[in-house]
């Protein structure tokens, strides 16, 4: 490490990383309307909102009222995580985890091409149908592809296994708005009833979907 | 593979993964108002907007005018990619990259902790600091701490390595807008023209500096 030493400050900007995270969620809760957040979910919109620098995705969120409570449940029980794209499952923070719990993304799977062939659809679909055998329980993290939405809810509604708990965010302009609708609808149009949290529109991804996995981890800010 | 079989279509959703790219591009073209952005960067800003899910977020792009030829030919000569965060190495297509390129994220490197506390600041800046020895004409990709593109900015200033090019897009609500504000003003307020692309304000991440990626990589979208 000789050798190396800090560069001379030539800006004013906030250096300490404890810092930047109180500031960060003080500024969040000052300027984002929360109200339609369960109450024991507002950690959870706050990371969401922080992950994604935008204050107005307040308005487009939609939590579950048991959110909270079945995926922190199933967390602290051991229940992994099936996440559809590499870079949710990178951005989940393994200490903050309750039960050590698996992380699981299983896109580049060497059977996934094959079945995408198959099934005549994207990778990402594909690769849901590969969840079967641990969905049960399990807690879901959909940050890009709403193809493995529209997979996962079909998969349900066949009489496939059903997860504890769903982070629904796929991102884009084709299919994400209608899936995460879907998502919303599932309860009425179908009466199947599983807690999730999503984002109306075309925003989302893979920093907002692990970052409110982080926040259903543990209650910790 | 025996007893995977596709769920029953309950969606009318597109699953052909080439055509949902193709229709995504269209519809950001057809919406988003590209005139600010170089002609040879136009499909870096569409890559953005696509992985951001937001047409406007045009409107906070910035990107020099040298931004593709300069990454694009470091690339090509095997220049490596500098990351801040591991999701942000994680998003990057190694099947897109020209030259095999490393991709390095050194967030988790085990001098950064030690490193961090003896300069007084974040672990994310700190890592920046063990760039130096393969800065020079590396293509730098800041997707998450203000901290390092500061730091970054502070280490040229300093007379530091100076990398080919910058896809400085740190997110949140400290420091964010002010430390890409600084790389946008870094010629005019010091003289040293590095090439950059950027998004003004809040917005930024992962997800959009690993998209800018893969479309400097290589021209096929």
């Amino acid at each position: 490490m000789s050798g190396l030493r800090r560069p001379a400050r030539r800006y004013p900007y906030v250096d300490a990383g404890a810092d930047i995270y109180v500031d960060s969620f003080a500024t969040i809760r000052r300027e984002a309307d929360l109200t339609g957040v369960p109450a024991d979910a507002e950690k959870v919109a706050v990371r969401m909102i922080h992950g994604s620098g935008q204050v107005d995705l307040a308005r487009d969120l939609v939590v579950h009222p048991g959110l909270l409570a079945a995926a922190r449940g199933a967390l602290e029980a051991g229940a992994p995580i099936l996440c559809d794209a590499t870079m949710v499952a990178t951005g989940v923070t393994a200490s903050r985890l309750p039960a050590s719990n698996d992380v699981i993304c299983l896109l580049n799977d060497p059977r996934v091409p094959d079945l995408a062939r198959a099934f005549g659809t994207t990778r990402s679909a594909a690769a849901v149908s590969l969840w079967e055998p641990m969905l049960a329980g399990a807690v879901v993290a959909i940050g890009n592809a709403p193809t493995a939405l529209f997979h996962l809810l079909e998969l349900i509604l066949d009489g496939g296994p059903r997860p504890a708990a769903i982070v629904g965010c796929p991102v884009g302009f084709i299919g994400a708005a209608e899936s995460k609708q879907a998502l919303v609808d599932l309860a009425a149009d179908h009466g199947i009833d599983i807690p999730y949290v999503t984002v109306l529109g075309r925003r989302g991804g893979s920093a907002m979907t692990s970052s409110a996995l982080n926040a259903l981890a543990q209650e910790a800010e």
